[in-house]
This record gives structure tokens, sequence and C-alpha cells, in this order.
């Protein structure tokens, strides 16, 4: 690994920026432990503690900035990377009155959305990505922080007719966690962040000359317990790619 | 004045940073014109161009950014500094779902909103510092940029119980300057950004502790020519001030 910083993180877990800075197109940020460089998709466990729906999240993109950080599935060790389209990094632009993305947005490792299975739900295959957090906790997370959060509920966006599962969940750490145990809680402590939601989905790829996404469900959360059925199935999916 | 770094802007104005970076307690942004330390406040003019209704635009707080900064009226050479209260450095709170200062920030040089003078209009007395102006414009204006802008018309706050008018504008170089002359247009190609406007004062200073903001005219923008008339009567109010 080159020499560079690195920062201690949950479970031991260091990570290391090499290639530049987020606006380098070389950026790219590695996770490590015990001096050996894993894979943040497939080496960090997805649950945390089943029966609190306490998962792990591998925070890719810190609340309110705009470069479009993922996790890339490709390259050894999946390290995060400043995503790319038609060789230019990629940023979302503010929709009004919004400023870049309004949550701390990651992965949730070992789980995978699989194109080649249609959703029952949905009617849409999966999006070939790990299965994205949206952690409305307090706190600005960074690029490569691991943290414990609990699910709240999910949403089913229709993104360029893929489907592309958002789980809502909060910080274990934070201090509204115990308070907030799902949607309508949520709702009572961060009002209009769920239609907030929905609203920057629908709209975030129209500056890019796309049309407004679709949800399924009718973008209403679903509930975390049931939904942690497209989790564990996620799961499932996701160790038969591995064998 | 100390050795740092200088930016070059509007009208040959410098600007020199001393006392460390926004955050640091010390940090004062001064302005400097051949050489020589001058007032933001009293040394740059108001009008640029009556006609067209265009004035120069002191930015103190870029849009998105938290920081409360603002010219220091009473020091020698009014340099903008990061205002305390309590003896802390004042930072606006993120109200949901917008992140910071929703537009460039700044203030109208050679005006004052006079303690003395209770508007007929609002009935409240001024507020004791320049006229705040809300800079509406595509790009991220830099503290102690000077610019020219174009009024498109006025709200009038009443904060704490004094009256605080926030002149709309956009910079005259803005590509959509053109084509935005007034309120009506800035809500035809800026949809919901004058209501955002009001409800980002009325609610700014609940996370201190405080009631809701009031406004004049039931929070409806007055013409930005007719309203000329509180910016040159203040203006006026001004010209009394240095006698």
């Amino acid at each position: 690994m080159p020499k560079t910083h690195t920062r201690c993180f949950h479970n031991q877990i260091k990570t290391a920026v090499v290639g530049g800075p987020v606006g380098a197109p070389a950026h790219r940020l590695y996770f490590i432990r015990d001096n050996q460089p894993i894979s943040p998709w497939h080496d960090i466990p997805l649950v945390s503690n089943a029966s609190t729906r306490e998962y792990n999240m591998i925070c890719e993109i810190p609340r309110w900035s705009n470069a479009k950080l993922e996790i890339d599935t490709k390259a050894p060790f999946n390290p995060i990377k400043h995503d790319t389209k038609n060789n230019k990094l990629r940023y979302v632009a503010n929709i009004f009155p919004y400023k870049g993305y309004i949550w701390n947005y990651g992965a949730l490792p070992q789980t995978y959305e699989d194109p080649a299975d249609i959703d029952p739900d949905t009617k849409c295959a999966g999006d070939n990505d790990p299965i994205d957090v949206l952690e409305v906790g307090s706190k600005i997370c960074r690029e490569g922080e691991v943290h414990r959060v609990k699910a709240l509920g999910v949403l089913a966006l229709i993104d360029d007719k893929e489907t592309d599962w958002k789980v809502l969940a909060i910080r274990s750490d934070d201090p509204l966690a115990a308070k907030i145990n799902g949607i309508d809680e949520l709702e009572s402590f961060m009002p209009g962040l769920v239609s907030a939601t929905v609203d920057w989905f629908t709209k975030y790829k129209v500056p890019d000359g796309k049309p407004y996404n679709c949800w399924a469900f009718d973008a209403k959360s679903q509930d975390a317990v049931s939904r942690a059925i497209p989790l564990l199935s996620a799961d499932f999916i996701y160790l038969e790619l591995l064998e």
C-alpha cells in the first residue's frame, strides 16, 4: 500500500487514501485491517445485531457534499472511487432547496442488487450494486467511515428502470437513535425528511437531461422488518455471486 | 498591514486576511486600495448605475456556509470579522431542508438602518447595520468580494423587533441577469426561492431559543424601484451619520 495518511475507525479498520484527494481522477480510498487491504464490500459483516435491526454501513458520501463517491465493485479490494461518466468526474447537482446529498450516503456490505433478478414488487431488475443506505443522524460522516446503523424503513426507487432500494437508517450512536425506531418516529423527529428524500431522488438526474425517477409502493416507505426480506434476499444473492 | 495573501477584485480593491482563517476568533478581512486600507462600508460607492438599479454589494458570507461573517461597523477600516455572541463564534444552524445561508449574503455600502428611526411601514427601528443583500446568482461568492448587483425586490424582516430590510439581487455578470428584472421573473426562473427566503428568516433564530421572526407587508416582496426609497433614505441617514 503506498505511503499515505491513515485514519482509525470502527472494528480496527483503517483507511488509506491514494491518488490524491476527492476530485482527483486517481483518488481511491482503501480499507485496511491488520495491515492488510480488505474489501469493504466483502470483508465487513452486514449484520451487526439482527434483533435490533442494526447493520454495518460504509459511508461513501458525506452529507451536503456533491461528489459521487462509490465502492468500485470491479477493482481488487473494492476501494471507494470518484465515479466517472463519459470520462468526467460525476457530481450531483444542487436540486433546490437542497445542497448536495441530504444524508450521509453509503452502502450495506455483503449485499447485492442482482441485474439478473426481477424484483416481484418493483418488476425491475437490480442495479448491479450493493444496497444503498441513507443515514439521517446529526453528525456528518466522512468517506470510508464504517458505522453501526439502525434500519428505519426502505424506499423502492426505480432509477433508470433498475430497482435501487434506499434504506433509511440512523447511526446507533446518534443522540436520537433510541427514540427513532421506524418511519413514523423519523417523521415526528425530522418532519419532512422522508418526503424530501422522495423529492430528491425523483429529480436528481433531471439536470443530466434524464426524466423524473419513479417509485414502487407509491413512494411509501416499507417497514424495515418486513423489508429485511429484500436485504436478506440480496444477501442470499450475494452469497451466490461469490460461489 | 501585516503580511498575508491578497486577492484582486472589482475596482482594483484587494483584500488581506489577518488573524487566521474563518473560525479563528482573530480572523479579519481588510479591504485595500492603492496600498491603503479602506473601509468597505464608507469607501465603496453604493450606486453603480441608478437607472438600471445596479448597486455594489460587499459579500460577507458565501452561499451554503454557516459562519456569521459581517462587516465590523465599530472597528477602524471596518474589516469583515466572524461575529461572536457571549464570547462564542456565531454559526447559523441548518434549518431543514436548507444548508447554511441559501444565497450569497452581504451588505450594501454607504447604507445604514438607523436604530433612532422608526420605519413608518414596519413600525420598528433600524438594526444599526448596513442594509443586507441576498444575491441569488449561480456562482458562489467569496468573503470580501465586491460585485455589481441588480436589485430585484426587498423584503421587510422584523428581526428581534428591529427593521432589517433584505434586498434580493442578482450579480450583473450572472448568465440569467438579463432575464431577471424583478420578483416575478425571479419566481419564474427560480421557483420557490422567495418563499424559501421567507421561511429561512422566519425560523433561523429558533435553534438559539428565539421565537419566529415576523415580516412587514405580509412577507411580500416590495418593488425594487419604489423601495429604492428605503435605500435612498438609508443612504441619506448614512450621510447624516458621517457628519
